[in-house]
C-alpha cells in the first residue's frame, strides 16, 4: 500500500485493484463463518457476497476516505457492509418475483442453488449484518458513536424507499412501459444505483471527518460517477460479453426496459458515459493527490469496463 | 396516563391495551406517508404494518422502559421499530416461498394484495427504515448516540442469523421431519421469536439506562415471556378461533411442523404455557411498581389470549 502511494510510481488502476481485494479480504473476514449453525444461512450469505464482485462501492468509500484525509484501512469494515447491501439487493432482484435471473457474477443466482425462501433470508441477513457492522464501528474502525451514527443516518436514506429501494419499485413499474423520457430513466437511476454510490463517498468521508466543502465535491463526484456507470451498465447489456460480464446480456431489452442506448442510441449513450465520467474527474480536481487521481481512475473504469 | 398509573386504580391490562395504541400511533407517524413518492412500496409498507397487530413487542419495550425508570414516551420510537422488524419478518414469512400463507391479522397478507415483488420489497423496506429510526433515535428520543448504537447492537443480534432469521431457517427445516424433541423445538424458538422479546426489553430498558442488574432481571423475564407466548401461540394454532386469531388455524399440523401439542400432549403444553408465565412474574417481582405489574400483566396477556 505504501509503496503504490509512491508520488512517482503511483499507479491508480493497481491501486484500486489492491483496495478490491482488500475490500474482499474485510467482506470475508466480517461475514459470519461458513461452518457457524445455522451453516445454511451463512453459506448462502457467503456464497452471495463472495467472489466476483467488481468491488466498486468498497473502494469508492475507501477511496472517499483517503480523498478526504482518512486511511484506508478506516474506510474497510463500511466497505464490507455496503458489499453486503449491495449484495443484499442483487440476490432479491434476482428472485423469480423480480426480475428472474438465473446468473450473477459468472454463476448460479442464491435461489437457483439455495432455493427461493432460502435466498430470501439470504438477502435479509446480509443488510441485518450490514446494520450489524455499522453498530459495531466504534469498535471495527475506531470512530466515534456520533460518527457511526451519522453513516447510518445516510445509509438508511440510501437502502430505504427513497434511494435503493424506491428505484427498484419505479424499475418495477416502468417496465413494459413505451412512454420513459431520459428524464425519467435518470430519476429511477438516481435511485436504484446512484444513492447508493452517493452514500458510498459521502460515508467514506464522514469517517476521515470531511468538512461540508469535501463532502459537497465528493456528492457532486458521486452524481456524475453514478450517471456514468448506469449509461455504461447499459451499453454493456446490449455489447457485452457473456463471459466477462458473468450474466446473460440481452436481458433488459427482453424485458423491454427502458435503457439509455434504447432512447438515444449506442453512440449518443457512449458520449454521455464519457462525458459523466469527466464530470465527476472534474468534481474532485479540487481535491489533494492521490485521493482524487484515484476517485479519477474509478470514473474511467465505470466507463471502460467489460463487466 | 397518568390516571392509569395512580396506585389506587392502576388497572395492568388497560395500561397496555393504552400501550398499544400509542405504538400503533407512533407507528403511523414513523412510517412514509402513503401518499409520498414512490406511493406504492409505501401503502405496501402501512399495509403491512399498520393495524391488527398485538403490539406485544412495542409494549414490552415500553414497559420495559418504564420497569427500568424510564417514560413510556422516550420507548416509542423503539417500540415502533420493534414492530418494524416484526413486521418485514410477517411479510416475508407469508411468502409463498416460505409459509405461503393467505391470511394475516384478519386481511389477506401483503404479496396477495401487491403481488410478490412488492411484498419483498415491502419486508425490506420496513427492515431499512426500522434502522432509518434507530439511528435517528437522539433526535427522536433524547439519547445520547452511545445509547442509540447499544440498542442498534442489540437489535442486530436479535434480528441476524443468531436470532430472528436464524429461527426460521431452522424452522424451514425442521418442517416435516419427525424426530424434533422439545429441546430442539425449544431452540428454535429462542431463535425464532425469543431473541427479538428479549432484545425488546433489553432496549427498551437501555433507554431508560438501566444498571446490569434490571438487565438481568429483564432479561430473565424476556426468556420465560418467549417461552409462554410461543407454547400459548402453538395451542392457539390447534384451538383457536379463526375470527378472533385473523388467519386459518391448523397450518402447523398441515405442514407437519413440530409444535408443543404435538409432541407432549394439550394439556401438558397448556401446563408449561402457565408455569412460564409464572417464571416470567417471578424474574421482575423484584422490580418497582407499576412496571413489574405491567410486565406480569403481559405475561399474563401472552398465555390467556385469543389471537
Amino acid at each position: 500500500m505504501t509503496e503504490s502511494l509512491d508520488r512517482a510510481t503511483f499507479d491508480p488502476m493497481a491501486y484500486v485493484a489492491e483496495q478490491a481485494r482488500a475490500v474482499e479480504r474485510a467482506l470475508e473476514s466480517l461475514l459470519p463463518p461458513e461452518g457457524d449453525d445455522p451453516a445454511t444461512i451463512h453459506r448462502a450469505m457467503r456464497y452471495s457476497a463472495l467472489g466476483g464482485g467488481k468491488r466498486l462501492r468498497g473502494v469508492l468509500a475507501v477511496a472517499a476516505c483517503r480523498a478526504a484525509g482518512g486511511a484506508e484501512e478506516k474506510a474497510l469494515p463500511l466497505a464490507a457492509a455496503l458489499e453486503m447491501i449491495h449484495a443484499y439487493s442483487l440476490v432479491h432482484d434476482d428472485l423469480p418475483a423480480m426480475d428472474d435471473d438465473d446468473m450473477r457474477r459468472g454463476k448460479p443466482t442464491t435461489h437457483k442453488v439455495f432455493g427461493e425462501g432460502m435466498a430470501v433470508l439470504a438477502g435479509d441477513a446480509l443488510l441485518t449484518h450490514a446494520f450489524w457492522v455499522l453498530g459495531r464501528l466504534p469498535r471495527l474502525a475506531g470512530v466515534s458513536a456520533g460518527t457511526a451514527l451519522a453513516v447510518i443516518e445516510e445509509l438508511t436514506d440510501a437502502a430505504g424507499t427513497m434511494g435503493l429501494i424506491g428505484g427498484q419499485v419505479a424499475d418495477l413499474e416502468a417496465e413494459g412501459r413505451t412512454d420513459v423520457t431520459v428524464d425519467h430513466l435518470r430519476s429511477i437511476h438516481l435511485r436504484k444505483t446512484g444513492a447508493l454510490f452517493r452514500a458510498c463517498v459521502r460515508c467514506g468521508a464522514l469517517l476521515a471527518g470531511a468538512g461540508p466543502e469535501t463532502l459537497q465535491s465528493l456528492t457532486d463526484y458521486a452524481d456524475a460517477f453514478g450517471l456514468a456507470f448506469q449509461i455504461a451498465d447499459d451499453i454493456l447489456d446490449v455489447t457485452g460479453d457473456p463471459q466477462a460480464l458473468g450474466k446473460r446480456p440481452g436481458r433488459d431489452s427482453e424485458r423491454a426496459k427502458a435503457t439509455y442506448p434504447a432512447l438515444v442510441g449506442l453512440e449518443e449513450a457512449r458520449r454521455m458515459a464519457r462525458q459523466a465520467a469527466a464530470a465527476a474527474r472534474e468534481a474532485v480536481a479540487g481535491l489533494p493527490s492521490p485521493g482524487r487521481d484515484v476517485l479519477a481512475a474509478l470514473a474511467d473504469f465505470a466507463v471502460g469496463r467489460d463487466r
